[in-house]
């Protein structure tokens, strides 16, 4: 680690990073001890390391899983789910995970409900990142969860802060935070990496012998975010640390209140049709984007699409549904 | 011009130059049409293409070159000296040029009195700044100038937004704009070419054939500013026009309001051996660092050491001192 000129063995790394983990916990205001915390995971090294931590530190984190129909050179996402779980199986043999198939319940995959839409310019990642927050928001506020938690590391902090920065995104810089309290039925969100450098956290996954999806997204090659990082590493290459000074250094003008967030013309009400949160009148976003309609109900995820894993479940990856519970609200 | 998608022959080039520079001074109220303007002039492209401008644009615009006694591979100062009084004779036949030789006035080049000073770590370009702000400032506030226009670029400007909001300068980023308004004995200082990127300048001053230094200052090599303008390069190669818009946004949100400037706990006062205005308490920091003392009576400029250039003075290059001019004050 050049920036904290420290050299560990593989046991003192892990414990270095699993006490850093408490401490930004705590120097943020993250959650306390006795939280019921929503771990969201991809298959990645960053969510898996942070389930993993989560659950060494003694919290009660159970973790989610949104089955997106990606696919690309390695089936991307069923490859994900199978690394999901034979982690949970012996990492976190005593939480839950939350499974929710977009195409299962919705009916499309991401790629195919985005070839539907006119979101994104041809590109998946918006409607993606449309339907994961919603998803994620409102199975966190429906089973109880007190807070979200994302494996987001430094270079993913740092690459949306310089573009955010890049366009003078006002809103979004004065809302960019390690922590989103929660507010008019959206579940408070918690990054406990964003300190940590993305060569870090998959230390720490190789030190933990974690088994994770190594390719990123495939429609994330090349993406404007990927760029960001590219640069911010040439700045890191320059000037060591830059990249969590760029970010630590930006929380702390915010904090000291330098940035004045522009006024909020939005209100938030329930949607018409789903009743979560939305800014738009009549159908929310999500709504609207999956043609969800009153005349349907909203009732729609079929009570097989969730699968939440007990303890002794999962021996099996294909055994998809474990325990079925009502979701008819969902 | 690829971002603003226009193909333009010289003539037409040199005229949209000329207008978008008015417009500039308009837009960001730099000067009215009857101020006394001084052009600090370099040698480069930007100060005389900046003369140039000024000069058709009917403004009474003098020049201060400051001799800084720097040498490199081609004799840097003594052939930008050059480059400007050829200018002058053949562009601006009726303006002024003050000249200030710092080795002259004050005893020392650049290069010695960083040597002699712990300012900048072994680079010049501290001690340099600290003394082209001094003598820019006194200069224009003593002789009556309403106004200090430098030559500075959209890459200049933006490389230096980049440092600032990487470290997250919150001082420095509620101040930087195209225009300081003068304050307490210190002179207002505006950038007419502040949306023009580096290539624009170059090419008015190829097509008005304005013989200028090419090479930078040989202490600029390498150095940091020049590390960001190669990542705002790539920004703007990966996206045309993402330089105007990083500083523009950044404009329009600092105009908004979107910055709280810290508190300033500084006050301005006279310095006790120079009386230009200073936050340190005694001594200025340029008064401290060329050891300019109250026993010294703080006439540091020997009455020789600035030239006045009247309509038909500087047929020689050699012949400095053209018109002696009362500065025992300065």
């Amino acid at each position: 680690m050049r920036h904290h000129k420290l050299a560990l063995c593989g046991e003192h790394y892990s414990e270095w990073f699993v006490n850093s983990t408490q401490r930004a916990i705590e120097k943020y205001k993250m959650f306390k001890p006795d939280a019921n915390i929503l771990v969201a995971v991809s298959g990645g090294k960053d969510s898996l390391a942070l389930w993993d931590v989560l659950a060494r530190l003694g919290y009660k984190a159970d973790g989610l899983y949104i089955g997106l129909g990606i696919q690309g050179e390695i089936d991307y996402s069923d490859q994900s789910l199978a690394c999901i779980r034979n982690f949970a199986q012996q990492n976190v043999p005593n939480a839950q995970l939350h499974v929710v198939d977009i195409a299962e319940t919705y009916g499309k995959t991401i790629p195919e409900i985005s070839r539907a839409s006119t979101r994104g310019h041809g590109k998946p990642c918006s409607a993606c990142g449309l339907t994961k927050r919603y998803v994620m928001n409102r199975l966190a506020a429906e089973r109880g969860y007190d807070v979200l938690a994302t494996g987001h590391n430094l270079d993913d902090e740092a690459a949306v802060l310089m573009q955010n920065t890049l366009h003078w995104q006002t809103g979004y810089l004065a809302r960019q935070a390690p922590v989103l309290e929660a507010s008019d039925g959206l579940a408070k969100k918690v990054k406990p990496f964003c300190r940590f450098y993305e060569r870090e956290t998959a230390t720490y996954a190789v030190v933990r012998n974690i088994e994770y999806v190594y390719d990123e997204c495939p429609h994330a090659v090349g993406n404007l975010t990927n760029f960001y990082k590219t640069l911010l590493n040439q700045l890191e290459a320059e000037s060591p640390g830059a990249k969590l000074s760029f970010y630590v250094e930006f929380l702390k003008a915010r904090q000291a209140g330098f940035f004045q967030a522009p006024a909020d013309k939005s209100n938030l009400h329930a949607c018409e049709v789903c009743g979560q949160p939305t800014t738009a009148p009549g159908r929310c976003a999500f709504c609207r984007m999956w043609n969800i309609t009153a005349a349907s109900g909203g009732a729609l995820i079929s009570p097989d699409a969730i699968a939440v894993r007990g303890d002794d479940a999962f021996d099996d990856v294909e055994t998809r549904v474990a325990e079925t519970v009502d979701v008819s609200g969902l």
